[in-house]
């Protein structure tokens, strides 16, 4: 598989605005920023989507999320954000490696309205639910 | 502060369909889901935003994710699905205790859009991205 250009940027073969780095984890600004402090989290294991990682590298990304997230506050001044993850084309996954985006949002920017999110709630039927929290609880076991 | 709806389910005073349970985590699946096999992963921890949640709860969260995704797909049959943390009620957060989504996709479904995302990408100039990545450093650091 051909590096990925997240694993291009942590070599420092392409030159990012870099926030934290430690073992496992890389985060850099967006250059295509939904609204001012949008950050990327990444393993530098390669993995395409974060069912692929290793346990490992998806404990380091968590570990560091709530600091990144206070600095960008502090640094923003923002006092909402989203926390976004995309698996797949089809759910909006562009670069396949993993990463997590961090995007503050800003009641009274007009450039400030961060991640745009569309909310079609369904209903769980109880038998549906328990069907489906079984098969989903075998699955973990195996 | 009231016990949050998830503190109450953690609990098991309010019933839900757990998927699975650690010292630190509890999953369960979502009873508005956006799409089949929605769940939420939660930090027995009650915080509210993630900035506000300890290192140990937010990487104990992030290291079962790939686990409880993989048994979510196999479950399922998605293929593609996205992780959503919100934060304030501005950014869409409803209950007042972290949560992340697992929100598959179905491409053939109609009812399997799940997460729907509009993206309005802005431009960081290289000047601005320096000067913000040198604040949220020294907000890192202190």
């Amino acid at each position: 598989m051909a590096d990925s250009i997240f694993t291009r940027i942590i070599r420092g073969e392409i030159p990012s605005h870099r926030l934290y780095e430690d073992d496992r984890v890389f985060a850099f600004l967006d250059i295509g920023p939904l609204s001012q402090g949008h950050a990327l989290v990444v393993p530098k294991e390669p993995a395409e989507t974060i069912d692929k990682l290793s346990d490992e590298s998806a404990a380091a990304i968590g570990r560091c999320l709530p600091r990144l997230a206070r600095a960008i506050l502090k640094a923003t001044g923002a006092t909402a954000f989203n926390i976004l993850q995309n698996n797949g084309r089809a759910a909006h996954q562009a670069v396949p490696h993993v990463h997590f985006h961090i995007i503050p949002r800003f009641e009274n920017r007009p450039d400030g309205a961060g991640l745009e999110i569309t909310w079609r709630a369904q209903k769980l039927e109880s038998a549906a639910g328990a069907d489906l929290a079984r098969k989903i609880i075998a699955n973990l076991a195996g």
